[in-house]
């Protein structure tokens, strides 16, 4: 007898049909005698729609209630799983976060999870029930309810598979796993059977479809194996898990395309220790997230100066130029040019550690392709490079045909 | 400094608008300096959507889960709620039933109130807070969330008001409190100052517009006084209390009109003793609610027979007359006439019970109107007749006329 964590996100549990076929295929795997804790996200639209009643009301709601408003979505979700599932003639009980034990920090609509007393959930399995805890929540020490944030039922699902210490953890979504690239980008892209952590971390623009970096980082920590898999269908999803010997044998995972992004540039930045220091702390006071930095060497003899670029996402534009503009009194830069017109193309995989050449294959096929490459950025398991965004889906499918057709 | 528990049912805060009106009506009290604890019901027809949604996935949905669904009808409102006084400056926070230390019975979607921990509800007030506390709700002593059924949230605000020992409790509604008769029947009615917990258990029909009668035992019980009010203008309601000696000078206290009853007769029921046992026990084995209940006496001598008359809700007419049906061969009697077209006029007040001649009174005034009696029954506090039901509205207005009109 095996016991597995399911974690069901919005989409399938959308509506009353999709909280049907989860029971069903809830019941498919209790009916083989396994111990099931399933997780489940608020209806699709739903959490929407509690948004929009609150923003009618106050447009900056206390994050406190917001948490008190948007928890109800998953409760009512767990209710109506429950609910399915007895349709089926199955013993089946909801808990929601603070009943399952899932004990937060008290940062209200982004809590961190502290730990977790599955003493209910335990009770629970062993009185022979399917066990649906309300994802996305918990409570904090004193009974407050907090919610974890963007991508929080995945949290769940993970840490719930620690503390249980389940034999599987599937997170069904829907698409069929990770992909050696975006499938509607690159037709022939293929499904991986398993990829590392570390892996899926780096293909962020390819992970965040699937899953949010947070709940990867999570599983990391506490070395969870999981498996992406769709709620539509039966096949096998992708395995992700610690980086294992035989990984490296595989020079590429993947290749993302990630196209929110913009490039700024501080052109003739004095070439003085703490330049850099002084840009990124502004940037990061000012909560801009920034991906790639690339400095060069400095040119001029005089007064050596520099080129300074980075990439934030581009609803950081404005807030990022901002922050540059007031740092002009205290560093003198003779230019800023950014743009937004830009793609971001990474190779990932853990193999290319062992494997030289890599480098030098990304850059050969961009070349042969006639695409002109603005950034380049690496490291110990990535290759990304910016190129101008009407390029970023040519650039995807010819790095793609080069390190995953030949093969397969 | 008073504290004043307020309770605004699902009309008053059935969309956002509505809310920010509550909110508003909570502020002007906030602002005298006074400490609130705001009861509210889920949105007015939010409820019935996750009714639907269970129906759509289980017709005979599990209690526990159909409490955790419901559950979340309420919390939605408190976050809203104090997201609305937090829009006009004030200090609030939202509990769920189970935050604010609601203890109930195990006995889902009608749980009783087992006691109330005020620990948190006190330290939120004492902490500045307009504390909003989700009404219809609880938690059994083992964490599980339960509801109170209908009238729960009236149930919720009386036992706060009870266990915080509150200055104040007001039930604020859609109607401008009790009055003398139903306004939409007897245009003349009048809003009465103040009423007994009695005679408000007594005007059932004009009573449970306003509230449930479990909601009004349970006042009595605890002596608790509340003012049922409207939610729409400023003008004071109707102090629900004690009896006082001064409310006995004052005959009849309103007049009510109940259409939603039929009358079952049996006819011929043999003149034993334990017939009648037999007959309710078996009635109320079926859940079937009985109202008045008449039996004359008996006639015929060498078999005496008695004719045995009870009148009970209208939905429960069918299940009624298949008990009986089922008791025939263990009574005989000779017949059963049902009757659907009737209904049922009430006088009541505390000061029949001094006051003599209140049935002649009664009896004169429906003669006068031409209007025939089919049944009687007393109660210290009530007579009530029961007339055909087209006749019910004008045996109201009459009535009506001779107790209040002649006094004004």
């Amino acid at each position: 007898m095996a016991l597995i964590v399911q974690k069901y996100g919005g989409s399938s549990v959308k509506d009353t049909e999709r909280i049907k076929n989860v029971a069903k295929r809830v019941a498919a795997y209790r009916q083989k005698g396994d111990q099931i804790v399933v997780v489940v996200s608020a209806m699709g639209g739903g959490t929407d729609n509690l948004i929009r009643l609150a923003s009618e009301i106050n447009k900056q709601p206390s994050e406190r209630e917001m948490d008190m408003l948007l928890a109800t979505g998953e409760q009512a979700t767990i209710a109506l799983l429950a609910m399915a599932l007895h349709s089926l003639d199955l013993e089946a009980v909801s808990l929601t976060g603070a009943q399952a034990g899932i004990i937060t920090d008290e940062v209200h609509t982004k809590a961190k999870i502290k730990n977790i007393s599955p003493r209910e959930v335990h009770a629970m399995l062993d009185a022979e029930n399917v066990v649906i805890v309300a994802g996305f929540q918990g409570m904090t020490p004193d009974g407050r309810i907090t919610t974890l944030g963007r991508g929080g039922s995945d949290l769940t699902a993970i840490a719930l598979a620690s503390t249980l210490e389940a034999d599987l953890c599937q997170i069904y979504t829907d698409v069929d796993g990770v992909f050696t690239a975006d499938p509607n980008l690159v037709s022939d892209a293929r499904k991986l059977n398993e990829i590392s952590y570390d892996e899926m971390l780096e293909l962020s623009s390819l992970g965040a479809r699937v899953m949010q970096s947070r709940s990867v980082e999570f599983a990391k920590k506490f070395n969870v194996t999981f498996e992406v898999r769709s709620s539509l269908n039966n096949n096998p999803g992708t395995i992700v898990k610690e980086e294992t010997d035989s990984m490296e044998g595989v020079v590429a995972r993947g290749v993302s395309l990630d196209e929110n992004q913009a490039k700024v540039t501080l052109v003739g930045v004095p070439d003085k220790p703490g330049m850099a220091a002084r840009i990124f702390s502004a940037l990061a006071k000012g909560a801009i997230n920034v991906d790639m930095i690339v400095q060069n060497i400095s040119h001029g003899s005089a007064t050596p100066a520099t080129d300074m670029s980075f990439t934030t996402d581009k609803p950081d534009l404005l807030k990022a130029l901002k922050v540059i503009e007031g740092l002009n009194r205290e560093i003198e830069f003779t230019e800023v040019i950014s743009d937004e017109g830009i793609a971001k193309v990474s190779v990932v995989g853990v193999g290319m550690r062992t494997h030289s050449g890599i480098a030098a294959k990304v850059f050969e096929t961009l070349a042969a392709g006639g695409i002109n490459i603005e950034m380049i950025s690496t490291s110990e398991i990535k290759i990304s490079v910016v190129v101008e965004s009407e390029k970023g889906e040519a650039a995807t499918q010819q790095l793609h045909d080069a390190f995953f057709l030949s093969k397969s």
